[in-house]
């Protein structure tokens, strides 16, 4: 595969622009050539084929080849909202759970969680989404949602979307049973010292089954990887 | 949940004995007096309650109470074959599947894989299996097994041990069919550059099927930690 590049805006009429970091990365760290070819994408579901023909101060100037589009997901789309770790951890959860294929991360508001999801950490977390999104072949950005309470993202669980809350007070997660005739899952996944009572029950009354991951106490990142693995 | 402590041997007589950094850890930095309380297990699936009795220069002595055992795993033990990665993402490997109840690490010596399980590499695994097993309240450990290559961990596949080989080429991995009626599995992650054709082919002989992980390109760890979220 040839090296990936992220656009701010998808190609137009067969020409495309890099900028910021992008356009340096490609035009000073591998000191591209006009003429050099490389992958592009604007986190649409498409990637482009296309060849540098010029290099600018400040932005890379590409033709771009006919686009090709991500294959389609295997099931529902599923929303991880997570009562977010901090620094590496978090850093390498939004790796992983891009990598795995997840929909959308909902940073989780919750009783027990420590890690405020300021404007910054967002905007830290969608840089994160593109670098995966460019290292392993994904299309699609996984988008990041404003954070949230836990009765506030409860609040999507009605028609085809099914719900589950990560728990050790739960049964074993059954990923078929969960995803049969499923629109959309999401998921909830509570900080280290778990959902109070008062939000689990929030949760019984909202209808997501309350699920275990295994006898562990499993960190944040590792219970979200996990049930991204489980249900992708 | 009291603070989990590593035996180098398990309690003999209702007397435990921690030494080197676990012993520095409970006297110098939690600063223990005679009389606190611990957690302490020795790798062997029981952990028992401990009250310290004396604290000297190197060594930490401890009463122990009446032994629990882990709870009995819910499927057969799982093998992972895994080819390395460096550093950071093997430390986070680790971790990650320890918390996830893989019963077995082996270092797998692949065509295209990088990273060389020295002794004291291997050394490093163990202490990362101790600080996670310390973490995640599991009571034993996870082995490491020594170093092999493709051709020599597929000779575990005989009798009741069902394998699978994570390639991209490979039919999406079916859990269930899998574990159904085996003794244990045994899965094999290669390196980023993928296994080689020769390996596949080996695998194939041997019987361990092919499985994909979904559409993009895992790194070695998110494949790993997947393989086992999906196979516990």
């Amino acid at each position: 595969m040839s090296e990936r590049f992220f656009l701010e805006a998808p190609p137009r009429d067969g020409r495309a622009v890099l900028t910021g970091d992008e356009a340096r990365h490609l035009a000073r760290v591998l000191r591209a050539a006009v003429g050099d070819e490389v992958i592009v994408f604007a986190g649409t579901g498409i990637h482009w084929p296309a060849r540098v023909v010029r290099i600018g101060r400040e932005e890379v100037e590409l033709d771009t080849g006919a686009g090709r589009a991500d294959p389609p997901a295997a099931g529902p789309p599923l929303t991880l909202a997570v009562a977010l770790p901090k620094g590496e951890r978090q850093k390498w959860l939004v790796e992983k759970i891009t990598e795995l294929g997840v929909a959308r991360l909902v940073p989780l508001r919750t009783e027990r969680g420590v890690a405020e999801a300021t404007p910054s950490a967002v905007e830290r977390l969608r840089r994160g989404v593109i670098e995966a999104c460019k290292q392993c072949g994904r299309d699609t950005l996984m988008e990041i949602g404003a954070p949230v309470t836990v009765t506030e993202v409860l609040a999507a669980l009605t028609g085809g979307c099914r719900g589950l809350v990560a728990d050790p007070s739960g049964s074993p997660l059954d990923a078929a049973v969960l995803r049969a005739g499923a629109d959309a899952v999401l998921a909830l996944v509570g900080p280290e010292g778990g959902f109070t009572d008062a939000e689990l029950a929030a949760a019984d009354r909202a209808g997501a089954g309350r699920a275990t991951l295994g006898p562990h106490i499993l960190r944040v990142e590792t219970a979200a990887v996990a049930v991204a693995a489980r249900l992708m």
